[in-house]
């Protein structure tokens, strides 16, 4: 089934300890498309400047990715500029320039309303208001926010987490948003505000999935060679996402979100070991189940 | 079969967010003794001074811990003084006093020196090869050390390294033994020296294990109540040997490695839960092997 996602398209500048790229692309909802498309057909609702190239436009159309939400307007592409030192957990910006997408205010084309999961980037709460406002009685929507939001739009983040039934934020944001350091107490706090499951990204650490009643946590795969943490969130959360409407239908039990965590997972820890979308893009299908039976060995235990 | 381990005993002074204690008693060898008896015969070598409570020793040899290798000196016993904040993975020192500790020249009881299983926990490298020394042709010996001693004594310490099977540190610390940052290839690197095998210690995110063709991830279990992580790193150690020499001199597999990380797991899962040895001391095998069963649950999916 079909999987709606909204969030940024980007130029990044990266300058990590293994090199330097350019207004490469990025983007949160690039990331996660590509991830996502693998798994399940891709709704994407962006926005990007008259300078992004059209190729890149029509790699992501020539996949599973609907790009009839994906708005061209006058003016440049968002553009990230940031480095990171060896500790690639933590991105350092440099600059951001919004520019085209400073004015975003997605509007959903008709035939995007009924999909059925929904994916709400890292935007403005409001606009994340916005876009549940046009989508009817999705099955599931997944959330993402970030420091920003959490400090400058507390009202609506509060009001958009209510609606949703998974946030996915990582541990920095988590212990933000709910005052406790302690990420169980914290998972539970957020679980009692509505949502029925929080995803907690942790890096190079893996994720942590808790439910109500149940408790996941995945490692990240031990790369020998990480040139560019950047997308790698992003594109956890394609993978996971993805593997959900890949379900087609299907009742979710409690191993789809643990195969969920571990598809993200694993076409996470490929998008790192590339700049840019690079490696993400070209993946085949046995890739990707090749790393799922490695993550397989890598925490599998007989007792 | 037995386990050797040399290491500190001390008094432990420590303040947390969630509370403070005045000497209470800890120490490397402390925990990693009352860890592995739970698995394995223990046979201590450590020194404490004359104001160390007879009682702890009477508790010690009342299990399966053999404390004829545990000096009583003149003098007052190792005391740490030290503290945490939210940030448990960090342990602040404020004062550390040797005292009997710094003339610490251990020599086994001639009934130690067939101990098949050793682990040379965190002192001088110059005194853990002494107790190579003093060992006749064990079946398996791990090592533990720390920053102070890979920056004043590199010469011995690699000396020591490249004598034993398991090299058992920290993320921080295999990184300034290797100079190199990614953790799979400062392990690849240890293993070049010598060792089989190297488990790398990340405190509330877990274990890494890794031999030459191998790779495990184990996370640490997300717990609600982390009253004080002091011991945790010791009790994983005592519970991973503990587990190997518990084997009875079966030949080890792999999987044996992978369960030796849950029971380490497992075990130091319990000694964060309260100050000192309290909760550590207080284990039934049923405490252990339930612990166990939420980690297999924590970890498995199916593909």
């Amino acid at each position: 089934m079909s999987l709606l996602v909204v969030g940024s398209m980007a130029f990044d500048s990266i300058r990590s300890p293994f090199g330097e790229v350019e207004k490469v692309v990025g983007g949160s909802a690039t990331y996660f498309s590509l991830a996502a498309s693998y798994l399940a057909p891709v709704r994407l609702v962006s926005v990007v400047g008259a300078d992004f190239p059209p190729e890149v436009i029509r790699m992501l159309g020539s996949r599973s990715i609907d790009t009839r939400g994906l708005t061209i307007a006058e003016g440049r592409t968002f553009h990230w500029k940031g480095f990171y030192e060896y500790d690639l957990n933590t991105a350092h910006t440099v600059t951001t320039e919004l520019n085209v997408f400073r004015d975003f205010a997605p509007v959903l084309p008709e035939e995007y309303r009924d999909t059925p999961y929904v994916f709400l980037g890292n935007i403005a709460p409001s606009l994340q208001l916005d876009i549940l406002r046009q989508v009817r009685r999705p099955k599931l929507i997944a959330l993402d926010t970030m420091n920003y939001w959490i400090e400058s739009s507390p009202g609506p983040l509060r009001e958009v987490i209510e609606k949703v039934d998974i946030l996915m934020v990582n541990e920095g944001e988590i212990r933000m948003l709910t005052g406790e350091y302690n990420l169980v107490k914290a998972a539970r706090m957020v679980i009692g505000w509505g949502p029925g499951r929080v995803v907690i990204k942790r890096g190079e650490y893996g994720v942590l999935n808790l439910s109500d009643s149940t408790m996941f946590a995945a490692p990240a795969y031990p790369l020998e060679t990480i040139f560019d943490p950047t997308g790698a969130g992003d594109s956890f959360a394609g993978g996971f996402m993805g593997y959900l409407a890949g379900r087609a239908g299907k009742d979710l039990v409690d191993n789809d979100f643990r195969l969920a965590t571990m598809y993200g997972s694993a076409i996470a820890s490929f998008t790192v070991e590339a700049f840019s979308t690079e490696r993400l893009q070209n993946l085949t299908p046995e890739d990707i189940s090749e790393r799922l039976g490695s993550f397989l060995t890598l925490t599998e235990f007989r007792v």
